[in-house]
């Protein structure tokens, strides 16, 4: 008996999990693994202040090495739910396309997972080794209650595992373009200039704090940080607020802040881009407060066994090298990295997060056959 | 019969007239004015969206030349009340100084030249003129139903004034530092730059508008826009806030918005600032929109007649030679300079808008004698 992977990933769609509802899409996964023999374990998370999150272990076998697999079965909301021209938690197929919410990001690459595992061990047995799924609820919303605690709880357990491939949707046009095996680091920064306030029209008796913020944000966005590395883009620093709120046309202000993010590759730590920062407000002089917040460092898996066994996968069922990239986004490989080598191959992406989001049909099934070939090589069994 | 400037001041504090509020500040006024001969006329404005204010115009005679003495007799809030160490409205007189909300800025002056009128036609009769004040209730406040309206009033009704003295405490240490012979303009622009919404980690799909916004902005802050002019300060640009209110760290805005104050001299009018303004945006480059809400536009009464009869006078009876500056905020001789010659000379104003507002008693009695020579030299009279 197959499992198709169609019908599996409707199945999930239909449960509308938008973050942190999980809405019955772990049942629906725990079900089917259960019935092929994995040992599920859920596990719900909560922490002050944030909502509880539903995750799910499952493992087939106790032997080493334990082939994980990641992802994530919550989804972001809707949208604009009159803009959608299905149902987005309907599961319609329509010309090839099946729609939803969380088709691509990535409730198909599960089901796709799931049937691989299936036709796997249809074909080959238990493997010498364990094969395992990692879902969480949370890698949409504040990702407190998600993968960092699942890992936090397997650690404590003694749970190990070898080598981890991600679902997420790593194709910007077709099933092959590209696979991911690092992403940049990602840090935000709180910015306050302080001056003395006073009057415009005596702007000597007062300090006048937004020039020098202004300065230096100016110097921080136009100065490039570096040039890329062999696997990463440039990085990137973006202003994204400055907050005064001086609601006096005739008041110099004490203080404003500002705050930007840094995309950065292997060449930056949190560490040393905050030196950066510190060097040019010591550049540009005055009193300032800096927070930062770092969201995740830089992380490589360095072409080795685990690429060449997913980007060799991915050439033998599509034709297509798909490029080793570290571009976009963060995903929940940045807490996986610290546990073993992880990289990222998922559906097509450019519907995720949009309104008719969707994938092409026959990409579920062929993601389904380049899982089920990267579980052969890994295991050194024989390929479909 | 002479009349005392200092208990007309106290008679004037104990009205609490923050603005919009007169507290019978103008009926006190308009009693003394009426029993000197005045032909008095309350005027009250309002315009939909501010607060009804009343005002007085009092002329003595009807024929030219008419000079005339503006003031206003609304204060500012008394502000942090438990910090006064007198009842800001008792006109409480210490040591030499009488204290309370408005002495200073401007009711010391109001009874001084209430005063000086009377000691002059009471030694040389009625003059071969007019002599007239026009008294505002809206000078701290929007000054929208103030000095401009009786103004425009006065246009309509053939009412004509030759030369005019405003009241303003233009002293910073001592009386006979320092007359005001006009004013820097000042004009408030706001100024927004638009770009492209996105996603921080892809930066090259959205279009910062944040450091073109910093880049202008730093621009306008740091080059001069000129060195001062004879009468005139260097013109002073004050940036005063700068707000995108963008909740979201990994999200780049769409736009950005910034305020600043410029306070020009006579190099300048609001349409060249705009005009440089929009030069640096051009350099810059990008989306803008600018508003620009004038308050004032630059004045100088240059020396000549009135100038020296002031400074003349503030000589005789002090010794000092007055300074003759166009520094500070704004006044309503903004507004005057449109119908003839103004120049101002009032009290020290190193309290006024503070706690514990003060003057010593001695300068209002000093300030109405060499307001009396003002009348006597502008008349052709015999000075005190
Ligand atoms: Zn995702
Ligand atoms: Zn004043």
């Amino acid at each position: 008996m197959t499992i198709d992977p169609v019908a599996l990933t409707q199945d999930l769609i239909r449960c509308p999990s938008v973050t942190p509802a999980d809405a019955g899409a772990l049942g629906v996964l725990q079900a089917v693994l259960t019935d092929m023999g994995f040992a599920c374990r859920r596990l719900v998370f909560e922490q002050e202040g944030t909502d509880p999150v539903d995750n799910l272990y499952a493992r087939l076998g106790t032997a080493a090495p334990n082939f994980c697999f990641a992802g994530h079965t919550d989804v972001v909301p809707v949208g604009d739910a009159a803009a959608w021209t299905v149902d987005p938690f309907g599961a319609e197929i329509t010309g090839g396309k099946l729609f939803g919410r969380g088709t691509a990001d990535m409730k198909g690459a599960i089901a796709a997972f799931v049937a691989a595992v299936k036709s796997f061990l249809d074909r080959n047995g238990t493997p010498d080794g364990s094969i395992s799924l990692l879902i969480t609820g949370d890698e949409e919303g504040p990702s407190i209650n998600g993968t960092t605690k699942v890992l936090d709880w397997m650690r404590a357990e003694g749970e190990v595992i070898d080598a981890c491939l991600v679902g997420e949707p790593t194709n910007p046009r077709a099933l092959g373009d590209m696979m991911k095996i690092g992403r940049r680091g990602s840090v935000t920064m709180t910015l306050t200039a302080y001056g003395a306030q006073g009057h415009v029209a005596y702007p000597h008796l007062a300090d006048n704090p937004l020039p020098r913020l202004t300065r230096a944000l100016t110097m921080l966005a136009e100065s490039p940080l570096d040039e890329g590395t062999a696997h990463f883009q440039p990085s990137t620093l973006a202003l994204t607020s400055i907050d005064v709120a001086n609601p006096a046309s005739n008041v110099i202000p004490a203080k404003g802040t500002a705050r930007f993010n840094i995309r950065f590759n292997d060449l930056h730590t949190p560490k040393s881009l905050e030196a950066h920062v510190r060097d040019v407000l010591e550049e540009v002089g005055g009193a300032w407060d800096l927070k930062v917040h770092v969201s995740g460092e830089a992380f490589l898996t360095p072409p080795g066994a685990l690429v060449a066994t997913v980007a060799g996968a991915v050439k033998a069922v599509t034709g297509r090298d798909p490029e080793l990239s570290t571009s976009g986004g963060t995903s929940d490989a940045r807490f996986i990295k610290n546990f073993c080598p992880v990289v990222e191959f998922g559906l097509v992406g450019q519907t995720m997060h949009k309104v008719d989001e969707h994938v092409d049909v026959a990409d579920i099934r062929t993601l389904a056959a380049i899982y089920d070939r990267v579980l052969a090589d890994f295991f050194g069994k024989v390929a479909a």
